[in-house]
């Protein structure tokens, strides 16, 4: 993709890098840069009341930055990170799984227990995982199927799953103590039932859940409706989890720049069912096309409707249909912009929507 | 209750209850226990650099905790939360006030003072209160009656109320110095007016408000519409005020396990008017059953849409139905996670929507 | 307006204003007063374990206030910071800016450069401002028309534009590395197009967006629809932009009471375009009447519905109309309380709709 998005830089941009690279070694830090490229005058590094300090005086160790190389420095960060973008990671949440399916039940084993979890490149964190995904596996069923979840916990905590947005019988709602006993450390449980209701559906733990689904014991459960004549076409469908807790501003369980684009063909309409399990609401904003809200929570809107940023907070499942009408690359991202961006570049909760030609 | 909730707990869980309680004696605090529980690592109470703490050389009077021994200590702090809900607290707020009737006006005599407020059992607050209430009394009056509301100001401070949603002359609007002069301590005022808009309303302070309102001079004004024709038949009208200031995280100005559960026989439908007087959203999720949006600020909304988490901000009152088809008891909370559980079980906002059979 | 707000105020709050200035050189600081005021006691200013402080004993020198002294010190800089509103500042934000008209195209020279920012009288700070305005200017053009935007970069930082909500093609979309370079410190660059789709718009940097939009690079962008037959009549047409970042809580880049009133007449129809550049979500509350939603980020909703509180997230715009039905002057304000209000008086995001007689 660097290719794509930078075939047309000039290539005494890609100098500069080397150069700024160059330069760095004599530079305090980058942050300490951005702190008086903040402050808009032209200095070299911050040297507090020392005379030998004046640009005029500074000595060829101590290079003079114009205003122009500081910002040209933290052009160079956020270039950087979009370059790197879709950043490889080891690890991937939100995978479809295939059930194993036994008697006409769709079986699906779950393991929880702690990982590592590489949210971008170089920086990994504990995790608290289903089968050693953040999120976890994509669970995807029929409205009217038999389903067998097995969790088998490994944790040292005891743990449920409540999985969120469906109308199940009290019994497997999974609340410890009010519908269930937790589950201990070592044990497994299981949970079965006839898919009740269709629509984009959560699971995620119910037990010390600030904590727990904070670490990761998350995962997308999407229901398809058993009449699926009203529902709507659709070439690509796609789960977004919007997360802000123990490992940061997160989609997919991913920081930018290690998101996974969204790619569809021009002319092509695009579902993303929005989900979010952090603690904060997150206004995710698409350029260069709108959204068509058709569901919230599962249920259909009475009417759909459009916008361009869409408001979702904790708990909340919004499904929306583009049509990727705009060829391109679009950011796509949270505007609130501190989860999206800072001096040293775009972070965060912030991915793209990729339209191709038609012909690819 | 416990026993609706416990009765299928196996009667070890109970003896565990008292085997920890003796552990207690000899462990630091439950705090400690449960950050080492957080680490994942089977260990006794923290010892720094100690030699004697390693678990094979522990002392008898030093016990030594499995996973599994502090997993289960973790559960007894959730159990015995949600066994002692609801718990009995001093003072009830949102009651239903009855005016005197004179003249043919419906007449509400409010008394605003400091107060002693249990928002749990054995956690007590200074509160501001009308009438010895967080939430104050709940009003309830009729489209195009007449109201007074004569306000006593026992505060050291002056305020007002607002009304807030009800469209009245600009001299009844309760803001100080744009409407009206403040009630200074001692002195009385006396709205007087005839109810204007129906809906979910409430009434609030509008002087030094994030002070006043935050200790809890807010309250409920449900104005019924005068053609009635068009309500929805609810068997079941419930008032939830949000709130997140100085008390806390609460519902009608009490925190979980002190919260009051919503009940509803199988089969009946419940009317709910979310209300939030905190500065924080707050993502209401029910489980087991959606709810149906029927109106906003008091508004008829255009279609009703469904939901299963309702994103309410402050100043906003959403009604909503609830269809009590789901036979059981369910946890209904706020959905930022912190808001209703912590490491030491459930908190704040969370209470229970309780569907019990039909007959009883 | 001061006349129109306090002509009924007694004289003696008037003199008690006098009074109450000749205090404050014997008192501490106002906010000491407030500190002990909000104790709820009746003491003179905090002067801790000594015996000469005990009111009884107190020199002439140190006053003692009675509650009723400190409840009217608290009352008077409510009243101050209302009979101040709207308070005169230097520059103005959101002004309607003419283009230059070459060809046919609509020419928008715009240059963003550091400002000093009065943003309550008395209060200035360092703004990044697009011709020196913050919000920067208002830009109102028509669906179809051909639109060139200069943009003059005389930061210390490079920056770009991004047309929040047009669906432009996507080498104008303006995020620097995706579909442009940075404009460097120095430099100029065009963005020329036909304005694809209609409705309240913004545009703003997405550049190091945290900070420089943050610091001020804001404006609206509202587009008329070609065909205009669909579209709603307004007597006033008023674009209120909400920020929350380094300069503090403002409406169109002014803090109450510098905020600007929104004026209609009796009977009028005023349609309120909301624009949320924060990062916070602001649910703003309109006293006296309420509003009718009608379109989301420049899209129709399906049908208009009612509120008195519109919760607005960033990056959102809503458009609104409000029947002016309800004379007299009402407050219009965020309502998370600590955004509007403290012991010191109101503040922030504040403002009122006046709604005049007809014949005035």
């Amino acid at each position: 993709m660097s290719d794509q998005f930078f075939s047309k830089l000039p290539s005494s941009r890609r100098g500069f890098l080397r150069r700024s690279a160059a330069l760095a070694i004599a530079l305090p830090t980058a942050a300490e840069v951005l702190s008086s490229c903040s402050e808009g005058k032209a200095s070299k590094a911050p040297v507090r009341n020392d005379p030998s300090s004046h640009p005029t005086m500074a000595p060829a160790s101590a290079p003079v930055l114009s205003a122009r190389d500081k910002a040209d420095a933290m052009d160079a960060m956020h270039e950087k990170g979009v370059k790197a973008f879709p950043a490889k990671t080891r690890g991937k949440g939100n995978v479809l799984m295939q059930p194993r399916v036994m008697g006409g039940v769709k079986v699906f084993d779950l393991t929880c227990s702690e990982v590592d979890w590489e949210v971008e490149a170089g920086r990994s964190v504990k995790a608290w995982a289903y089968n050693g995904q953040v999120p976890g596996p994509q669970i995807r069923v029929r409205e009217g199927d038999r389903v067998r979840v097995n969790l088998k916990n490994e944790l040292p905590q005891s743990t449920v799953i409540h999985f969120h947005g469906l109308e199940l019988p009290n019994n497997l709602d999974g609340v410890p103590f009010i519908t269930q006993p937790p589950i201990k450390p070592g044990e497994t449980f299981t949970y079965e039932f006839v898919v009740p209701n269709p629509g984009s559906h959560m699971y995620h733990s119910h037990h010390n859940a600030a904590y727990q689904v904070g670490m990761g014991l998350l995962g997308a459960f999407i229901v398809e409706p058993k009449d699926a004549r009203n529902e709507p076409k659709a070439d690509v469908d796609y789960v977004m989890i919007l997360n802000d807790t123990m490992h940061g501003y997160t989609l997919n369980g991913k920081s930018f720049p290690a998101t996974e684009p969204v790619v569809a063909k021009l002319g092509q309409t695009v579902r993303i069912r929005f989900m979010n399990e952090g603690m904060m609401i997150h206004p995710m904003h698409l350029h260069g096309m709108h959204m068509t809200v058709i569901a919230k929570d599962g249920w259909d809107q009475p009417a759909p409707w459009k916008c361009d940023t869409l408001n979702i907070a904790p708990g909340e499942r919004w499904d929306v249909l583009v049509k990727a009408t705009n060829p391109g690359t679009w950011a796509f991202h949270c505007h609130i912009l501190p989860h999206a961006e800072s001096e040293h570049g775009m972070l965060g909760m912030v991915t793209a929507l990729i339209v191709q030609p038609a012909g690819v």
